[in-house]
């Protein structure tokens, strides 16, 4: 059955991003060092065209949230950070480059429209503004017979979490202080919306949290 | 070499305790669900002179934490939440009851100070307002050969993690939200004063992520 696996890296103290977020710093401050565990990993580098590094416990993790994905569902500060209306006249590709990683359909969670985005090998963003419910099933037609990847950010996965929406989320909770920034869970309230821990992998410098929903 | 060990049970959203801490409810609303974890297990059951309980991964966490204690330190909220002076007419001998589970000296730090309170079982709270240099100074000679443990709460942890006193840090992080209440990383600031991920264990129910210094 298809699912929506929600996949995001959260500090100790709860934040999904650094603060200041800008096209220079699109983490925001300290942010990259949510992300640095995955850098580190041969299975994170071969999927960026890069040779080396290491295989640790996070390697089947990885692998895991990469297998049997058909869509990428983001919001609009994941896909760009933009606050407002597109500027049609010196249009804004977003943070994700020329080639972006994703190789599949993305749908992009936005209050404003524009045309799909079609950028090199096989990434092509879709602007869905008729709210959560629209994009998430624009999403789940395009994953065909696979899964929808919820990639975040903070916000979309809090609006998603909270509509009851999320089949599965993996936390990578990493062991540092990010001191300020989004915090994932701000409003969610008190409880987790039918999911529960299910799987806790330990790697050197992530612990891999799994939820899924009770059965 | 005698070492400072701060013990707490966290939620996924980063709060020790819940909203509306009163004397019918001690660790606030919810607060209780961050202990249930351990509550289940035989080895606290026996230390509460109750039998029955479970045995799992959490077990040998939890005798490691109880090893080679001989003094509590915790802040006057931890004692009893008890905001302004005492009143020596009514004196108030905390949330602990007549015969606390420490069983050793208790340092409490708070700005008021009243005479030592000895209950059942070797437990003698002694109420420090000289700050927490002064504290933590007594409680290593009240603890000899053996360790500091440091309980908390939130408001106590912070101070000595601040201020770089912590020589371990054992985080039993709950999967559940609490979705407001005491956040035990407020104004720590984006590092963790020396400390780092060491060993993970998975239980069922909690996650005990142990953090020590940097060697």
């Amino acid at each position: 059955m298809q699912k929506v696996r929600f996949t995001i890296s959260i500090s100790l103290d709860g934040f999904v991003a650094g603060p200041d977020q800008s096209v220079a710093n699109p983490l925001g401050v300290g942010g990259t060092r949510l992300h640095e565990w995955a850098f580190a990993l041969e299975v994170f580098r071969a999927s960026h065209g890069l040779s080396g590094g290491e295989v640790n416990p996070s390697t089947s993790v990885v692998n895991e949230s990469l297998a049997n994905v058909g869509v990428t569902l983001m919001g609009r500060n994941m896909f760009g950070g933009h606050p407002g209306p597109w500027n049609t006249a010196r249009p804004w590709n977003g943070w994700w480059g020329t080639n972006p990683p994703f190789h599949h359909p993305v749908i992009v969670l936005t209050h404003y429209g524009r045309e799909p985005l079609v950028l090199e090998g096989g990434t092509v963003f879709t602007f869905v503004t008729g709210g959560i419910h629209e994009a998430l099933e624009q999403a789940r037609k395009a994953a065909g017979e696979k899964d929808v990847a919820l990639a975040g950010g903070a916000s979309a996965g809090r609006q998603y979490l909270k509509a009851g929406l999320v089949d599965e989320m993996d936390l990578n909770l990493v062991p540092t202080l990010l001191g300020s920034g989004e915090r994932l869970f701000e409003g969610v309230g008190d409880d987790l919306h039918g999911l529960e821990l299910i799987r806790t992998v330990a790697s050197p410098a992530v612990t891999h949290l799994k939820f899924a929903r009770r059965s």
